[in-house]
């Protein structure tokens, strides 16, 4: 018993300081560790597989609508970086400088990738002359970094892992499309495959991308009350056509700019799937990206034919991922392992259940006990699995409605961010200046325009003058 | 068929000029492009989805020997890089720095790692404590930068994709076992997946990694006589240990330092391939590891019936990666791109073939054409696959070996060298000093001291003193 305590008491609770239950978890769940490197984190095996599963998942979505993947250069050399006005300004000051190569000193300084748009419109400036070469629909998994001051593992650090993808179109249409296209493929794999419900809409011009006409975002809200950007994916019209020069001759001979589009997704969203799931035991798993759905744990496992039947159930169990532990630890102490680790289901099966011809499942989630007839158990883990999966994204759903309010005036806007943490809409003018003052009194920051409009009001929020739009807000990650 | 020339003609040939034909394949076949940073390449979506298929079958062989996949920083500080003697003199010259990261001089420089021993130590003397931790059996796929002078695409450039495998054991003997284990995973998969046979061997001190105790190598021969180093796996013994202190408790509650391995193979692979397989129409691709296996090819395709036919053929053989060529371009237009694009099979198929319910198969590496009725199409289609992915071993096998010389004297050693391009075995004191003598003398290095010996002769072909082993010698890439 005392090692189970000592497993489980190493993490702080969420009620008493939810900052510190999220790292106790990423650390003591083996997902991540920290390297001797300022901001930079080791990501496990535990937490690898969970990011092979998303990438999995996601690079099947997008080759579904036709993107191909490809790899373009670490490095930016300064004068590329430069070339879009917006872009650089808002990517220079967050930057890694490569100065040095072997023992000499560059004759331009390259940048190590914040994000590759100037190495796509460079490309693509090269690759496309005429409308037969389009649409171009590439994408990139690879590493990005930014020099930020504060991290925390997963939600911020200087490097991390993501996608990106980056489009050349032969219209603005089709490129608008394409960017609510791949928004909604973010959107469905966070609802179906992480069982993160999803708030679909536009930033506004203050928080949109760095060089974007538009950005469009998918935001959640976190089991503390704040929200988290989740996915971007933003339209760029034909402002970096111009300024790199990317022109196709169209079917009348015309010399003619693209337009384009980039979309990400980021090991961020690990963050998210802790934050929503999980819970004072450690880490929840949807079970249709957890590395190990099922732990077969056997009971007096030195007792003469538990183990076999363990390993039996695990090769009749052969299309889930389950795995058995025969360590030498107690059951207790295995449970809870399991716990912290999220895993959807634990089997157990001790010489009772096996004289009764029976397993007992414990869902991670509610922990519900459920006696099962080792002759249908195949039938049951996947039904089991399954209405875990929907039950997750239910209460998150649940969740986040119950802490989402609505603001008339800044009284209430205040009261609520001071007592209630969750999503606040809010009528709005739509003016920078409004957004300034919200954020400067109460630190909430506008979410997005939803897609899914309501009118609350016919006046600002902030300045009373005449509403445009509802917007979401809220303290953000 | 002025189109069609232009295409063809567009490819210098082997015999003219090997190093220009190369270069003219990566780019016309489209696996990679240029790009504005110096060393550094794009690799195009039909590049990456061949990369993609390797990742895909060495990620399994490597998962089902207990392998997991990682995440480490891509930044090493200096201080970290200068731990273990050798490895630092080894790489220090040929580092990426950065110095910068943002507006700030850094306080100490980071190097964009050039491979990540040094990280994964720190990492391991940090989670390491009892022989319960052991082995901890990593793999890592990312993206490594060197900066070496002169690149050429796929076989030397700035930054290169990879995977690293570093592994951590309790006894001397696991670790040469695991060594071995993975140089046979590589040749394997080269073997069966590549097509490519391959000679196992040990590097002499001279060629061996920096830091490491001894280093293992596969060896292939291209179509121009010139070796390819195509994988590596190196025994580490306890040396990174020590300077890492990377220490466990065993059984007896003893303090001992684990022994390690690492091990690696590149894009450079890819180069393999190419000068290994393709002729002057351009790439050639085995079918195990081509991203298309099979293009439909319609004859008159505006003639009633032949596109419809073509796609239902499509539809048939679902088993294989099959694509239908429908643009507007003439017949020979689409052979020439099939060929330059090394896709394995073509399948014609127009008016006559669908009276006389047949299709024909043409190979892409001999170009033999094959009548196939449609009744046994699919059948005939993997058999063919089956053929020529054999054949292709077979070929390069013979290509080899009849390019594989004996010399017993650095008269014989020379001669072979100016006249006949090829692997050179002989007899070798393993004295560093001949080793530098014949490469001074001839451009050659040693390539591997092969596991299978042979006794050629008594003397070494250099100094003529009592020869202790056999060993490959070539001018490589
Ligand atoms: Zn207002
Ligand atoms: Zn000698």
């Amino acid at each position: 018993m005392a090692k189970e305590k000592k497993l489980v008491e190493a993490i702080t609770s969420m009620e008493e300081d939810f900052a510190k239950w999220y790292t106790d978890v990423v650390i003591k769940a083996e997902l991540i560790d920290y390297s001797s490197i300022r901001g930079c984190m080791i990501i496990r095996p535990y937490g690898y597989a969970i990011w092979e599963n998303i990438q999995k998942h996601l690079d099947n979505k997008f080759k579904a609508t036709g993107v191909e993947n490809v790899y373009m250069p670490m490095f930016i050399p300064e004068s590329l970086l430069e070339k879009e006005k917006d872009h650089v300004e808002g990517f220079a000051p967050e930057v890694a400088w490569v100065t040095h190569g072997g023992n000499e000193k560059l004759q331009e300084r390259l940048c190590v990738r914040p994000t590759s748009e100037t190495l796509f419109c460079d490309f693509y400036s090269n690759i496309i002359q005429s409308y037969r070469d389009l649409p171009k629909l590439y994408n990139q998994w690879c590493s990005v970094v930014r020099w930020e001051k504060t991290t925390r593992p997963f939600l911020r650090s200087v490097e991390f892992l993501w996608q990106e993808g980056h489009t050349a179109h032969a219209t603005k249409e089709e490129a608008n499309e394409r960017t609510i296209q791949m928004l909604n493929v973010y959107a469905d794999f966070c609802e179906n495959v992480l069982a993160i419900p999803m708030i679909k809409g536009k930033k506004s011009d203050k928080e949109k991308f760095a060089g974007a006409e538009a950005t469009y975002t998918i935001e959640a809200l976190m089991h503390d009350g704040k929200a988290l950007q989740s996915a971007t994916s933003h339209d760029f019209g034909d402002g970096f056509a111009k300024a790199f020069d990317i022109q196709y001759t169209d079917k009348n001979n015309k010399l003619q700019y693209v337009y384009q589009t980039s979309w990400g997704m980021t090991t961020r969203i690990i963050g998210a799937v802790i934050m929503v799931h999980g819970d004072n035991s450690g880490l929840v798993l949807p079970p249709k990206i957890a590395p190990i759905q099922a732990m077969i744990i056997p009971i007096n496992q030195t007792k003469e034919g538990v183990l076999e039947k363990a390993f039996e159930l695990k090769d009749r169990l052969k299309d889930f991922k389950v795995k058995v532990d025969d360590s030498d630890k107690t059951p207790g102490w295995k449970f809870s392992e399991q716990e912290m680790r999220g895993i959807p289901i634990r089997i157990e099966i001790g010489p009772k259940d096996i004289k009764n011809n029976q397993a007992v499942i414990v869902r991670r989630d509610i922990r519900e006990k459920i006696f099962v007839s080792l002759d249908e158990i195949e039938g049951k883990v996947a039904e089991i699995l399954d209405k875990m999966q929907s039950d997750m994204l239910e209460r998150a759903r649940a969740h986040r409605d119950a802490h989402t309010y609505v603001a008339k005036n800044m009284e209430e806007f205040e009261h609520i961010i001071n007592e209630k943490p969750g999503f606040i809409k809010a009528m709005w003018c739509m003016d920078e200046a409004c957004e300034t003052e919200i954020k400067e009194k109460t630190g909430a920051t506008s979410r997005c325009m939803p897609f899914e409009q309501e009118h609350l009001d016919d006046h600002c929020v902030c300045c009373g003058k005449p509403a445009k739009v509802m917007a979401y807000w809220g303290k953000a990650y």
